[in-house]
Parts: structure tokens; sequence; C-alpha cells
């Protein structure tokens, strides 16, 4: 099958790191492509970066029906666009975050989502109750970090990440920790062994998810929330 | 005070219609301004249509707050772009639709918003949810008319407002009902008037919000959901 | 427009102090009265006391539809007695409580409501959920003060305020502080300064939602919840 | 054990039919009182009414903790006053509301609350929300009949009782009815067998929720909602 | 009337202690047995440990409707089998959890419940939720001692129940504390009189909620969720 | 990977019937068993059957763990036991309805759950309820057959099933159909096509879940609600 991973933001190297991190864990017969929009933020940390990211990630979502992927990706752990990315497409799209936080919820009785800043931990838990997962929220941890920060500085991302997540488990209950953001997929594993606890890589759950998917030959419906948008003059 | 009312599609005519609603409903010390943006669709239907209108409607925000309005109205009934366009402020937006459902809140028991298209409804009821008050909603209800043909038809528009609202009424139990769309504003009255239960207008009510807020002195808090977003790169 | 706004303690003193903080704010074209009824408790703070004070405010509330005031204002933050207000009303009553609980839930993820004594956090907790906005709760704190104290001591109530405020700000990641109580209005502004989040007065606000109802010609609904009492015999 | 039963409203004929209905149920070594106070509503059908009844109601409560009564029971389906009667009171205060909703819920998985008029549906709803019971909730249904009608006509009484509740069970899954009304109370047992459905007569199970507290030496905890009210003056 | 309580773990012991606590309470008019099956874990600290308990319990359920019993007490803490209890048995089967949630949300504005391991306070907070009770809850707070810990060291037991209760109170703000394991009841009186809150023994009141239940010729409806179950092969 | 599929009741015409079913949608890679306790219920149509389903079931389980299997699929859609076996198993255990109850919420706006038994409405719709997803239920409903005439009559479980899944999607605004019931699992792809809305297949959802999860290398976590439970002593 041909999945087609969108990386939201107009990072090259983040791009990059996705790339090589799904193609460790794809499937031999998951035919992979990794790309991103050429316009838009470089990383998305806000509302109103997303605002931008989302029309350019679109086009790239249509394209990838008209050319015959069997599904595709959204890799930003908001989901940017993701609702009106399954309107205009007729295979299934994938938002990591979605996956993720339905993933989790099978796993255990309370998760944590770290963040990188503390600014949008309101929005994290928004999307938490929004999906009616409230109850398996233990906490929205941030890093305090910015996006580039942690790409910048892994030394300090991988201390950060180890002694927020401690606490997640110590204080908050956590029993899964979700890695809020592409940038801390690397760190998941020695996490998981020092805590004793799951962790998350959205990235990878929602490959996962989408093979599944397609698998199943499944997709959003179209007759509701997810109808084709009617056709209409954009000026 | 100076208010902006951005209407977030393209429309000349419905910019027009919502200019003339609410020159007869402003206050006399209210310097009101609409526009809507160059780009972007001709109506707003589905998350499609927002994502579209979403940029070029915050680059009117932006100006708005650099030229010196005291606020912003967002005139679209599904709020397209509110959170970022807070984020980028520095002074008071208010949605139509958030600003309405609150007021409808201290109205009734029971409000049903009526919106054009059926497959906006799931739409509608999640914004409901996100904003806690789903157990003010009697339902949502459509006319099964197109946004363009509200505009283009206004006999059958009324005609199918009435009955709708009236079936709002009896089977639902709603004691309010929300035009959920601009172009239904001006059959409100009528409504009201036939079925003795009280009828927003989202505009209105967010004109009269906006002008609250501005004699209050508030803005929405910059520190949390609503903070700056962080300077970077964009392609 | 005319508005009367009803204290429904007895407190001359509290009654004088919200018709001088009122018409700062009140616009031109308002005429206030402020008044409170002559009989009742000196001041709210139980479920009990609100008993005591409800059927002389209702005296007040009924009086003013007749003398042709264009809307009521219920000024204490627990809204005694608004449902039946609203009931025998033919005109708007605002409830400070719930014209300040909307307006935060405009502004920011999330508020703390401060109020006088500990005991009354799980009343305040229960209004919140009432109205459906629990997520948006970031905490109700008290200052540990009677009201009585808080109108006593004003050098105790701005620093417990400003202490309380920062705890509510740092650790329970309140955006929004509302004072919950008419005596703490006079220090919004100082905290606001101070901490850089936004503080609601809710009397303000209730004065300003009045004007917008005023305005829209919104009352009410009056065929459900707040239908009109059927008349009956009171011995 | 001495348990004095509040009729809140001033009709001496229903307070003599809650009398005579108890005096079949409660345990031989529970003496009863049955009263109701000398001045407010006759029936109570509104928070207007109920805003009336509540002071002389509370006047009781005070009396009956003085005369060394084990209980108190508020015996109206709207539980008016209950909050401000637990604070006043150091003996056990039961809603018939509350004691009735929380025996429901442990009886089935639906149940439905048959009320006299239609615009007090949205009040019921807004209780059970208030107690956390929403998804035990089939439905609230009228007999729109005031209550004074409900009184007067067993005959009409009894038939729309039994063709609402048919309607409960048949079309919202109701698998409980509770009898909204003191004066629905007398035709429990008929419906039960009719239709089949466990019917509850709230000012029973009242009454031995009561003598189950009692027995347990229980009362409602003192230290935070119905902590005791401040002593201060009343006008 | 006779009642049956079951023990549903096969501890002698903790079956005898129960008796003794029960008889202490006893209505004069009730008949009280008391026992455990033969087969099954010696405490129940698990979904897998109910899992085997369940089976055992259900042939004494079905054997006490059987042989004339009035009603059925579960008498474990997480009410193991009550769903499966209620299809198979005519009479009212009362589980010591559900019965003390519900006296608990009457009482006081927020309940504490102690429960033995640390692993099972999810389970509690996911009982609770499904009960709608979660804004009634404070906290679930473990003892970190096991089951057998709890019955072999009273001195122990007594000691964390101590403090662990402080802290639920002056931390949580606990108004009530549940006893969330048999082997914790008898401390109930002297925590109470120690940190003036209220604290529950469940078995009590579940024997209360059932006295109360035959009196009022309750039991649970048969037309849905606990209708009888179809017959059919058991292998 | 090696799956084992554990169908929950002893009926060896249905457990072929699910192995017929995945035989076709696993992966080349996935050696798959299917199997069924040899003691139990022949259907599981109650909690009651639930009750002696699942003890049989949790050896299988716990064999499977010690035999090398990588994950463990409980094919019932009601998920009996699974709690209980994710404590037992270190390795994946997955609930046929947890994971299609996610799967759901990622495709559409609602979804509507069918099921035989009209007692068994109550039961899903709790289920939904606690994992959060009650916004996304459009309803349940049922075909009025048992499961045994479900398997014994093709036809009429068709027309049912189809007539059903009609009223669902026109009445209740399904977008998405589950089929409750392994029985019903073969008509999927025709009432997909017919009503052109999305049809789940239970077992198949959780086969491809399953697989994601082995080749994420994720289990749920052992930390909290699935911690292996305590050793002690089984009578």
């Amino acid at each position: 099958m041909k999945i087609l991973v969108i990386n939201p933001n107009t990072s090259i190297s983040m791009t990059n790191q996705i790339r090589a991190a799904l193609e460790t864990i794809k499937r031999s017969d998951t035919e992979l492509t990794v790309t991103c929009p050429q316009k838009g933020p470089e990383t998305i940390e806000s509302a109103y970066d997303e605002a931008y990211a989302i029309p350019p990630t679109l086009e790239l979502v249509k394209k990838a029906d008209r050319d015959g992927f069997d599904a595709v990706i959204l890799a930003c752990f908001s989901d940017p666009g993701l609702d009106a990315a399954k309107e205009v497409a007729g295979i299934p799209v994938v938002g990591i975050e979605e996956a993720t936080l339905h993933m989790a919820a099978m796993l255990g009785a309370k998760f944590t989502i770290m963040t990188p800043r503390r600014q949008r931990i309101p929005s994290k838990v928004e999307h938490v109750h929004l999906r009616g997962l409230s109850h398996f929220l233990a906490s929205v941890r941030s890093l305090d970090l910015t996006v580039a920060e942690t790409e910048a500085d892994p030394g300090k991302t991988k201390q950060r990440l180890m002694e927020v997540s401690k606490t997640a488990v110590e204080e908050d209950g956590a029993e899964i920790i979700i890695m809020g953001c592409a940038g801390m997929a690397g760190y998941a594993q020695e996490i998981e062994q020092t805590l004793n606890v799951k962790v998350l890589d959205p990235t990878a759950v929602a490959l996962k998810t989408a093979e599944a998917m397609v698998d199943l030959g499944l997709c959003h419906s179209k007759v509701g929330l997810f109808a084709k948008p009617p056709e209409k003059l954009f000026k």
C-alpha cells in the first residue's frame, strides 16, 4: 500500500527525521512517502501557526488522493486541518494526535501528554475533551522549550523529558506517556525503560493505524461530518 | 469606539447585508467598519472552506490591531480562526457563535441552532460540546438549503425557517432559536412573533458583546491559551 | 434605558459601594437605580442567607417590572433567586455570576473564582457545573475572610486577594480571576496589573450585559423554564 | 425514632394525604409528625413558589432540630430549600427528590420523571444533571395538569398517568417511573402492575432513607457545603 | 425480613467480622445470614480476583432467591457480579459500593474513598464515573497495604487510615470518608471523631438500604438492563 | 506474529465462522489461532452469561501468554473479562468492542451499534459512556432476535439488519454502523453499499489493532489499572 505522510510544517530536517523513524517500523509492503509543504511556518506552536500551515497541507492531501495513495497521515501533534482533510479526501486521513489518544485509552487508565510550550497546555486539554477522553487524562505537562530548542539541544530535551515524565508518573498517576511533538520521538524507548511506563510515539502509532485502516478497506464516512464540501467560487 | 466586523467569506453582497443590519443596532458612539477578505471562498459551508478563509481573515485582524480598532468581530457562525485571531490580537476578538451560545444559555433552558446544510449538524453539535453547553442544546436543525440558496431565494428561506423553527419548538422543546447563518438574520423578528420564542441574530449579539467588552476594558487573557505566538520563519 | 440594580442583602454601605462603582462605568444613556431590600440578612454567605434574601428581592423585581424599568441586575455573586426573578419578570434579569461566568469562558482557557469563605467553595463549583463550564474552571479559592471582614479591613483583603490570586495563576493555571464578592471589586485593577491576568468585576460585567440585552430587545424566553408562574393562593 | 415530614406548601389536604400514605409504611418504632407551614403558596409549581415556601419551611426545620427530632423530610418533589435546611440542621434532612433519584439509579438503567406542568420539565432535567445522574434519565414527561387539577380530578389524573407512563416505557425506554408530585402517589401500584415497570413514590422512599440514616447515626457533613451559616444581623 | 449477606471472597474470618459488625446494627425484625462461597480467592484485589469470585457468588444469589430471602447484599467494595446478580434474582440485590456512593452524594459535596492498594485507584475512579458521581469525588487514596495486611496488622491499618484520611480532608477537601474495604470498617468511629467528618461503613449502609428496599416492596426493574437472562445451554 | 483469538462462548460453529472471516483479512505474516473455552455458555447475552464465560476465557489468556503468543483478542462484543485479561497477561489483549468504538470515533461524527436483544441496549450505552465516547453515539438499536436466531436464520437477520440500519441512518443520523455481534459480520458489505455508510466488523478491526500493537511493540501499561494481580490463595 502507498501511504503519504505530511509533516504540516516546512522544516526539511524534521521531515527527514520523521521519514527515518517511520522507515524502521513500516511494513515491508508499505510504500512510504514523507513530505512537507513548501510554504508555511517552520514549526507549529500556536493556532496561528496552524492556520497558515493548513491550506498548503490540504493541497498535498488533495494531490495524494488524485495520485492514488491509499492513506494520508498528518504528522503534527495537534492534527491541524484534520477535519478539512477528511472532507476533501476519499482515502483515510489519520491525525497522529487522534490515533494516539484512542490507542492510549486502550492501554491504561491515565495518560500524560508532553508538550513543548506551557502556553499550549490548555489547547491539548481541549483536544482531549473534544474527543471525550478527559477521564483518561492524567495531565498535560510542558518541557518549557520551544519546538526549535527541542530540535537543537537533544541533551537538554532528553533531560527535561525524563524529569517531567517522572513527575507525571509520580504525581499525576500517569501510566502512559505521549510524546506530544515529533522532536521528542527519539527518546521514547529510554523513558519507557527507566520509568517502567508505556511511551507512545504518535507518528508510529498513526502509521500502524493507517495500515490497519487500509487493510480493512476503511475510510471515514462521507455522509455527515466529513461529507465532500460543496463546489463553489474561491476568489 | 471603533469596531471592525470581518465577514470571513468573500461575498460582497453578504458583507453589505451584515453592514446594513448592524448599522441599525450599533450605538451612536460606535464607529463600525464591515469588510471581507479579497481572497477565499464565497460562502463557508465546510471545514475545508474555513481553512482557506482563515489566513486572509487573520491578515485583516492583524491590520485592525495595528490600525487602532478597539475590537474585532468574526461574522461567520462557525467562528473560523477565532483562536488564532485571539492569539495575534491585543484587542478583543468576538466570534458570533461563541457570543451567541453564551447569551442563549442565559435566556432559557434549551436553544436550537438553525443551519443551512444537513451535513454541518455534527459540526455544530461539536462546537456546543466544546463550549460545555450541550445540556442547553435542544437540537441543531437544517434548512436543507445551501448558503447560496439561502441568499438567492428569500421566500423559500423564510418558509423553511418558519417550519423548521416550529418543529424545534414543538418537538425539541426549544425556547430559543439561533439563526446559525448570516443569510437568515432578516427573518428573526417574524419567527419570534409567530412562535412566541426568542430568536437570536448572532451578528447583532456579537456587536453588543464587543461593545460591552470595550466598555469594560476587557480583552482575552494573553498568558495561556491565547498567548502571542512565538516569532518564527514563515516560508 | 432604565436599569435597576438590586443588592440582595440589606447592607446600605455595600449598596452605596456598588452604586459608586457602576456610576463610573454605565453608559451616558443608562439611568441607573441601585437599591437593596429592607428586610433580610446583612451579608449573604450561605444557602440559608439566600433563602431569606430572596423573597424581598423578588418584591423589588416585580416592582421594577411594573415601574417600567428595562432590565434588572441581581448584584450578589451567587445569583440568589435568579430563576424565580426571571419567571416573574417580563424584562431581562441578569445575575452577576451567570453573566461573568459566560464572559470569562470567552476570554481564556481557565478562570479562578475568589470567594470569601472556604465553606462556599463547593457551592461555587456546583454553580459552574450547573452552567456546563466546569472545564473552564481552574479553581475556586477562598480568602478565609467573612464578607464583613472583607468590607471592614481593606488592607488585609487586598493582601489576601493578591496572594491567593498569585497562587491561582501559578499553581492552577488561571488565566482569568473572578472577584466573587462585591467587596473585592475595588482591587481588580491592581491585581490585573501585578499578575498580568484579566480580572473580572462581576457587577460591571452584568451591567454591560444588561445594556447589551436591552439594546438587542432581548429577554429570557417565557415559554419554558422561565414561564410566568401560575396564579394561586398565597397564605 | 422521631421524624418530622414537612410539606413545604400550605395545603392542609395534601398534608393530610401525605400523612395517611406514610402511616401505612412507617416502621412501628418510628414516630411520625407530618406538618406544613402556615404561610406560603398552596401548591409549588415554579421557582417563584419555592422562593416563598422556603423561609417558613426553614423555620419548621430549625424547630424540629430544637425539639429533638431525629430527622426531617422535605416532601415536595423539587427539594425546595434543601441545602439551606442541611446548613441549619444538625440532624439529617432528606429531600424526596434526591432520595428518589439515587434510589432509582440503583434499580435500573433508565427512569422517567412524571411532572404535572410542561414548563417544569427543564427544571427537572437540571436537577438530575446537577446530581450527575443524567445518563440514567430516560425522560421527564408532563401530565399537562396543574397540581390543583391533579388533586381535584383523580380520574383524569389516573388516566393521564397511565398513558404518559406507557409512552415513557415504550418510546423512552423507561424501566422505572418516578411519581414527581405528591398528588400522584396513590396511583403507583396500578401503573406498576399494568406496565410491569417499577414505580417510585418519592415520599415513601424518603421516609425509608431517613429511617436508614437515623439507624446508621448518619448526618450530612458539617465541614463544607452544609456548614452552619455564620451568625449575622437579619433586618 | 430475611437478608442474605454474601462476602464474595472465601475468607471465613472476614465473613465472621462482617457478621459481627452487622449484628449490632440490624433491625430487630431483620433475620440476617452472612456467608461466603467455598471456592474462589481469599481476598479480592483485582479484576482477576473478581472474575473467579463471581460465579460461586452468583450460585449463592440464586439459592437465596429460591430459599425465600427478601434481599441479598454483596459485601465487597467493588460490587463484583452485581449486574449479573440483579439479572438472575427476583429480589433486591444491593452492592455495598453503589449503596454507599449514592448515600455519600446526599451527605456532602465531596467524598474520598480509602482503598488498600494503589493499583486499584483507577478502578475506583472508573466506578464513580460510571455512576455519574465524579463531581462528588474528592479523591481515591490508598493505604498502600494489601487486604491481608489490613486484616493482619490493625495497628498499622489504623495509623495509615488516620493519616491518609487527614490528607484527604486537608488537601482534597473531603467532607466524607468512605471505608473502601471491609477490613477498615472497625476504625470508622475514631476517624469520624478525630477529623470531624462523616465516615461511611459501606456494609452497614448497604444493610440499611436493603431493609429500606424490602420495606418499600422495591426491586430492580426486570424489563431492561436487569432482565432475566435467556435460557441456554451451558457446557 | 502469533495471535490468539478467543471466542468467549462455547459455540464451535461461531468459532469456526470467526476463524474463516479473519483468515481472509489477516496479514500473511500473522499466524492466527482461533479457539473457544470448553466450558461456559453457548452464547453470551447477559452479564450472567459473561460471568460464567470469563474464568475459562482467562485460563486461555494465561496459556497464550505462557505459550509465546504475541497478542490475544477477545472476540465477543461486550469485551467480557477484558480488564482481568489485561491484568494477567504480559502481552496485548484487545477487546473487539473497545477497538471498534475507538476506530469508529475516528471515522465520523456518530455511530450506531446493532445488538441482537433489546434488553442489552442499556448495557451497550453504558459501555460507550465508560469509554467517554457518548457524544459519538447516535443510538444502539436491536434486531429483536436472540443470538441463536441470528445464527439460525440468515435471511431474517439480513432483512432486520438492513431495515434497522436504515432507521439508524435516517432517524438517528448514524454515519457508521457497528455490527455488535459476531453473527452479523457477514452482512457488513451489503449494508455498506446499500446505505452508503461505513460498516464496521469488530473482529476484523480488533485483529488489525492487535497487529498494529505488536508491530509497535506496545502492551497495556502494567503499573496501574492493569498491574499484575497480587499472589494469593484460591480455594
